[in-house]
This record gives structure tokens, sequence and C-alpha cells, in this order.
């Protein structure tokens, strides 16, 4: 069981250790509890159909709210971004998850993304905006820009999420890249 | 020695300790020009006489340097946020420096920062845009705030730095707030 453990991301041999022993002195149904929980979670979780959201369903929740607007469409990497975004609240569309970003070193293609999907998806669909919402890192950037030159033929307006301070930053602890995009993305007030 | 230096930000009474311990053993003109360097300070340094940067001279380099581009000014609170600024070489412009940001708590209004000497500078210049470059926090936005309106009514076109993702950043990692004013503030392709 401890071996098993290791194979977490960020516990090793000493956390796993202590985890085991909590595990045996735990109430018997504390520990069978999490080990349904574990056995079952493959079966129960998949992806949605439209967006690739996680979902227990055939339809994600998000996909099936009729309160939803389908008008806007936002495109992530994961489902971790998506949960990102749906925490703040601030965002009432639909979803795409790609399922991670164009990267040449790590051989990600445009066919190991769920873009095939997206294209069929936005061929069929009432979508009016097209939120290209991958990471601004360099493999999130390129991502972005393979699939805002797909999209534009579309005559679909493409938007990006903005670049620039953090709430609550400070001037003269941010990195100059970012000052740099803040200065190059000012809004008029 | 050691209680004068405990008056410096950060360091403490070991720490001054050290310091001293170090300068009784140096070579005795390193010395001696740490000390002429300090004695000399508040002499040679002062503040620009058109935007308050810090200065040896009457103006600063920035103000005398013939190729910056007298049509725009940044605003920022302090300084250190203009050199923060001249660091990423990706604005040409002039600056005003304000000493500070609107704070009632901290019992700073208008008068104690270099906004009358700001409107002055704007009445007899050729400015075409303002950058609002104070801190995206509570203080900085309202001090912001407060500057557009006192600058619309002459005309001049008035800018704020962008607010959004850090560039290299994950959208899974950052905070509600940036991510709210990242869609907010998404851009067009």
């Amino acid at each position: 069981m401890i071996s098993e453990l290791c194979k977490l991301p960020s516990i090793g041999r000493k956390t796993a250790q202590r985890l085991a022993f909590h595990l045996l002195k735990a109430p018997e149904e504390d520990a069978r509890a999490l080990a349904q929980a574990i056995g079952e979670l493959q079966d129960l979780i998949r992806f949605c159909r439209d967006c690739f959201n996680l979902s227990d369903a055939e339809l994600c929740p998000v996909c099936t709210d009729p309160r939803r607007d389908r008008s806007v469409l936002c495109i992530v990497e994961e489902a971790s971004n998506l949960i990102a975004i749906e925490r703040t609240g601030s965002f009432q569309g639909l979803y795409h998850v790609l399922g991670g970003a164009l990267s040449p070193l790590k051989d990600i293609g445009p066919e190991r993304l769920h873009i095939r999907e997206l294209m069929e998806r936005l061929g069929s669909s009432e979508f009016q905006e097209i939120i290209l919402a991958t990471n601004p890192d360099v493999e999130g950037e390129a991502t972005a820009v393979y699939l805002s030159r797909l999209i534009q033929p579309l005559g679909l307006r493409t938007t990006r999420l903005a670049q620039g301070l953090p709430a609550g930053s400070d001037l003269e602890y941010t990195d100059d890249l970012t000052l740099t995009r803040a200065l190059e993305g000012r809004r008029s007030y």
C-alpha cells in the first residue's frame, strides 16, 4: 500500500507511511469508504460529450444548465481551468476543454487535443464570441494563435483574456514582461 | 553605530552588529567611501523640477532626453515605479511622480501629492495621452479615478494600465479578482 501511495504526486515515502498508519488506526468504515470512492472514480467520472468537462452524466452540469448564455464559448486547456473560471462567477457562457495545449516538445499536436470536436461544435451552434482562455505561457499562446486562425474564417468574434497587472499588485515588484503587456494593453477611461 | 543601523528597514540588531564588525575590519578607504556616499546623499539627490523623479540636476535624465516622446505622460506613485517601467524599455514618453497615492486612512489627501504641479504641467504642455499607472490596489485605483476626473475636462485621452493575467501564469492558480478582470478586459484578436 505504501508503494502505491508513493506513486501519487507530492507524496513521498514518509508521507505515504504516515497515511498508511493513519488508515490502519482509522474506523473501518472510513477506510472502506475511501477505498470504494477511489475504486469507483474511474467508473463514475467521464467527460462531457459536448465540452469535455468532467461529468458524472453524458452532459456536464454547465452544458445542461438552461440559464447559461449559449452565444459565448470559452476555450480552456484543462477542466481545472474551467473550475477556476466558474469559481469567479463572472462568466455565464459555455466551455470547451481542449485537454491540454499544443507542445512540439511534448509531442502534443492538434490531433491530440479536442480541436476536431471543437470545430464540429462551432459549425452547428449559435456562438457569437469565442474566448481563447488558454494559459498566458508559451504553449497556451501558441495554441490560442493556432485556434484563432482556424476560427476566424467562420466569421466568429475571437477574444483573448487580458494580460496585465494582477489585482492588488505593485508595479515595483512586477516582472518586465507583465509590465510591458500592461502598457501595451492599456485601456481608455 | 549599531543603533543607527537598526533604524534602517529590514535591519535588526544582529544584522546591524554583523555590518558594524564587517566595517571595522574593512579597508579604511571602503568605510570612508561609504560614509561619504551616505553623507552626500541628501545634498546631491533632489527631485526633478518637472516630473519629481530622483535626479542629481534640476531636471532628471528622462526629462532632458531629446529622444523621449513628449506627447505621452505616464503618472506613477513613486520613483521606484518609474524605474520599473524604464527597465522594461517599452515606454518612450515622459513621467510624473505623484509621491504616493490618495489614502484617507493614512491621511494623504490630494494636497500632499504633486497633483497641483501635474495640472499646471498639463495646462502648458503638448500631451495627447495621459497613462494613469498607479498601482492596481485600492489606493492606486482611487487615485487613478480621482485624476481621470480632473484630467478629462482638459480633452486629453486618459488610459489605465491593463489588469489581467501576469505573463507565464496558470489560470488554475490565479486569484478570482484577477481572473475576473482578465475576462472583463478580454481583447479581440
